[in-house]
């Protein structure tokens, strides 16, 4: 027996279309509509029928729909979460303070791409020494293969990973290796296409952000949009296991009411983490440069875990390679990375030239500790929003690179490393995409150009998202590994754990000095010495 | 090798006294005195020797010791912690939000009365079902037993129970059940004897409370003794591997400066919390009904994970039992019962007739999550310090214990048992001491009498706390355990797991209704129905 429910306001009759007919639902309260179908269980496909008028009958997915075997566009498949028989009773959780994050996209990190030959490499990154794997996002996208930040199945598991199933071995594995696993979850706007959610309810809003059309979230009927993104959240963590979520472009989530959806999702995330026993863990990239978000509920915040701290990465990166072409404008000298080592954001209250206006608002270090903001060397966005996706490995001396890795990892913040920056892995990464759509694919191959034609680029030095070849050279090579460089980033890691001092998250205990292109960093009883001058 | 370091600031000489003879210690900066002996190391036996003038050289047990294997009054021992070889390297903790609280006394828990017999019985801790075990002092006393609040040794554990090996060896089988392990810490008070610590310094203020002199938090020289507290306290967290600390009676701690030492401890533990990659709680015993104990810091709070709410435990107690004597007088009314469920505090601003004035302050429930809050419906004081010790099951009907059980564990606080509650166990828990000292001995036997006389018990009727017998009795009677209410336990806290609105932490969402002797507790879909008539 399965009850079908949707919520589709607007319909004036919901068919349920399964096992070859379609059934009429039932209107419920506040726009939902219900069909009980004794019949009907884990397995069976199905999909819906809005009949409002505009035309003959579509049979769309489901917008909650938790698998989606046949691709986005095809029909959802129930699928009941206690089905999976969960090995992690004895996992008590990875808090986030005194956490190194290791970030992955699951279709690249492996040749296979998939979460089953992702668990091959967990023995790899327990010896590495992390603690929390990221996922890129997981939902469901259109195609075979994505970033996954065009997601549009946002309570289903994209199949060419693995499916729900996969998903729960993933992180089951994980678990019995110790490591939490964080996933990537775009709350911003829906990919371009096999979004047939807004077909059911007002799920946007007349505004529109670099993506898409923003989500509804302070309009006319947004409470179901609010739940919608909210049940979504609360399934990774709490029946996907995971112990986090890395929320995509905050500042993306435009909300005027009195409680903003952050907020109220950190207090439905504290109830869950209460119900579950374990820390989870709320992380959100954001560039507002605003410790609100990461302040706790009594202090007037949102009441967030962590968020990305792009400055530490600008100054971290202008300092090492030299670039100062578009954001890295205001950034790169030393005492940059001494303002954001100790204030975590070099922008707070200052001018941006990137931005031409004044920029953010000052952290009080006194009360809120480095652990809240999750800093890197490199990330997905910041090798892969480069023209061809070359890492820092084709850019810096390995000397330099180690001098990076170093900062890392005795910062007073949360550090975070991306797939194969360990062993100074040289495969770029990509941009890429893989829409089925000619229409689609044209325009995403000619949007990306046209936006790197901006900044100088010859458009055929750019490589073609819709080609395979785009994404096959984005795999990880596993086989080109410098083992020097992964036993630096062994010993770091190590380091960083054997000495309290190293992780000390009290940014009003940091002291930088630098002279003549040294940086001297002191950590408790520890200088971190920093030649940048290449002698 | 070692070297041995003390603070006396007010002395003229210092000896090392070790192997028979005593050796002058060289004066360092800011009080503190050392010496380093190539011999010296783990196990090596030692005291220190004052010439303050005042008479003959006696030998001191050093006030940081770590182990005094001969009692409070022996020499001291050096210990190594890193002696010990953990097991729990794959322990990542056990956050309080979400877990059930079992209190234990080392000494009476078991017939035993050390970790090592403790042990024995986590696998029935496992199966009951709670998450932390919380230990009642385990820091050295005078004597053999007693229920360690009148602690002297705060950087040592307690010999007879397994001294500090021991204590490690129940940490880490502790961790292996999955259960986290919090330590009671007195910091209020030292005992009667055995506290040689004021002699080296000045440790103690020029104000008294109900157990003693209290610490010097605020006055010229505090800082050695507010670093002596708190390395004590991270001594537990980080070498001991310990979970949390529940602080005893901080209404005790008296401390006017700018940041109180509670807050300076938070963000001490905040950042070995983040050093070891684990939840550590603070949970404070606090009289103050003053939830700024637990506001974030960025709240203008301390920053305390929880506190105990004895209005939840007197609200209870008095509904339960119709009992209405001493604090008991404004509490037992349903509606008193439906203002600390939702609200936490009964006195929040009101009239408290016991301390006749104003009690308290409002909770911001909204902000303020319920697992803030560590209830009961009975504890070693609620029980000890009646005349006889009697448990509730001494007072009530099975059937209103298992109501009593239902409450506790539906409420939207963290839950805490007292050993054998949850087999309905009758030995009573009574106050117990053995000091060696005659004097001290009729002191406090006398003491306990005049107490209890003034509320009307006659002298013969309340136990003498220096008898053996009386700390006999007090020994959990592990034959005899109610199966059915055994069961109850079990279930009630199986149920809470099972079911997230059970122990959802928001106190804004519980409703309280009553009618003639019946209680209705909301909780999500859930009611929880209280029949209090007796039918």
């Amino acid at each position: 027996m399965h009850e079908f429910r949707v919520w589709a306001p607007a319909a004036d009759t919901v068919g349920l279309a399964t096992g070859g007919s379609t059934l009429p639902m039932s209107p419920d309260t506040g726009g939902w509509w219900t069909l009980t179908l004794p019949d009907a269980g884990h397995g069976t496909e199905y999909g819906f029928v809005l009949d409002d008028g505009s035309g003959g009958p579509q049979v769309l997915p489901d917008p909650r729909s938790r698998r989606q075997p046949h691709g986005v566009h095809g029909l959802s498949q129930v699928y009941e979460h206690d089905r999976y028989t969960w090995n992690d009773g004895g996992w008590t959780g990875r808090q986030l303070p005194g956490s190194v994050i290791y970030e992955l996209h699951v279709g690249t990190f492996t040749p296979g791409g998939t979460f089953d030959s992702a668990i091959e490499k967990l023995p790899y990154l327990r010896d590495l020494g992390v603690d929390l794997v990221e996922l890129l996002p997981v939902n469901t996208f259109n195609g075979e293969w994505n970033w996954g930040y065009d997601g549009v199945g946002w309570h289903a598991v994209q199949e060419s990973y693995g499916g729900p199933d996969g998903l729960k071995r993933f992180v089951d594995a994980a678990h019995a290796h110790g490591l939490g696993v964080i996933i990537d979850a775009v709350y911003n706007h829906f990919g371009p296409s096999g979004a047939y959610t807004p077909a059911f309810g007002p799920y946007l809003s007349a505004g529109a952000n670099t993506w898409g059309r923003s989500l509804n979230l302070d309009e006319a009927d947004s409470g179901e949009v609010r739940a919608f993104i909210i049940d979504s959240a609360l399934q990774w963590l709490r029946d996907y296991h995971a112990d986090g979520l890395r929320l995509d472009a905050v500042h993306a989530l435009v909300d005027r009411g009195a409680t903003h959806l952050l907020e109220e999702l950190a207090v439905e995330v504290d109830a869950l983490s209460t119900a579950v026993g374990r820390p989870l863990s709320l992380i959100a990239e954001s560039d507002l440069n605003d410790a609100r978000l990461v302040t706790a509920q009594e202090g007037g915040g949102y009441g967030l875990h962590a968020q990305w701290d792009d400055d530490v990465h600008h100054a971290l990166h202008a300092l090492l390679t030299g670039e100062r072409q578009g954001y890295y404008g205001d950034f790169g000298s030393p005492a940059c990375f001494a303002k954001v080592w100790t204030s975590a954001f070099f922008h707070d209250g200052t001018w941006s030239s990137f931005r031409r206006r004044r920029h953010g608002r000052p952290v009080d270090t006194r009360r809120i500790p480095g652990h809240r903001f999750v800093v890197c060397l490199q990330n997905h966005d910041q090798i892969g929003n480069r023209a061809v996706g070359d890492r820092l490995t084709e850019v810096l001396s390995p000397g330099l690179l180690k001098v990076g890795a170093t900062l890392l990892l005795t910062s007073p913040f949360t550090p975070m490393l991306f797939m194969g920056e360990e062993f100074a892995a040289r495969t770029p990464w990509q941009f890429f995409t893989s829409h089925p759509e000619p229409e689609l694919a044209g325009a995403v191959r000619e949007g990306r150009r046209a936006e790197f034609a901006e900044h100088g680029w010859p458009p055929g030095d750019v490589p073609d998202p819709q080609d395979p070849a785009t994404f096959e050279r984005s795999h990880l090579d596993w086989s080109a590994q410098d083992p020097a460089m992964l036993s630096v980033y062994r010993s770091l890691i190590a380091l960083r754990k054997r000495h309290p001092a190293l992780a000390d998250p009290r940014l009003d205990l940091v002291e930088v000095t630098h002279d003549d292109g040294v940086l001297l960093i002191r950590r408790g009883p520890h200088v971190v010495v920093a030649n940048l001058t290449g002698d």
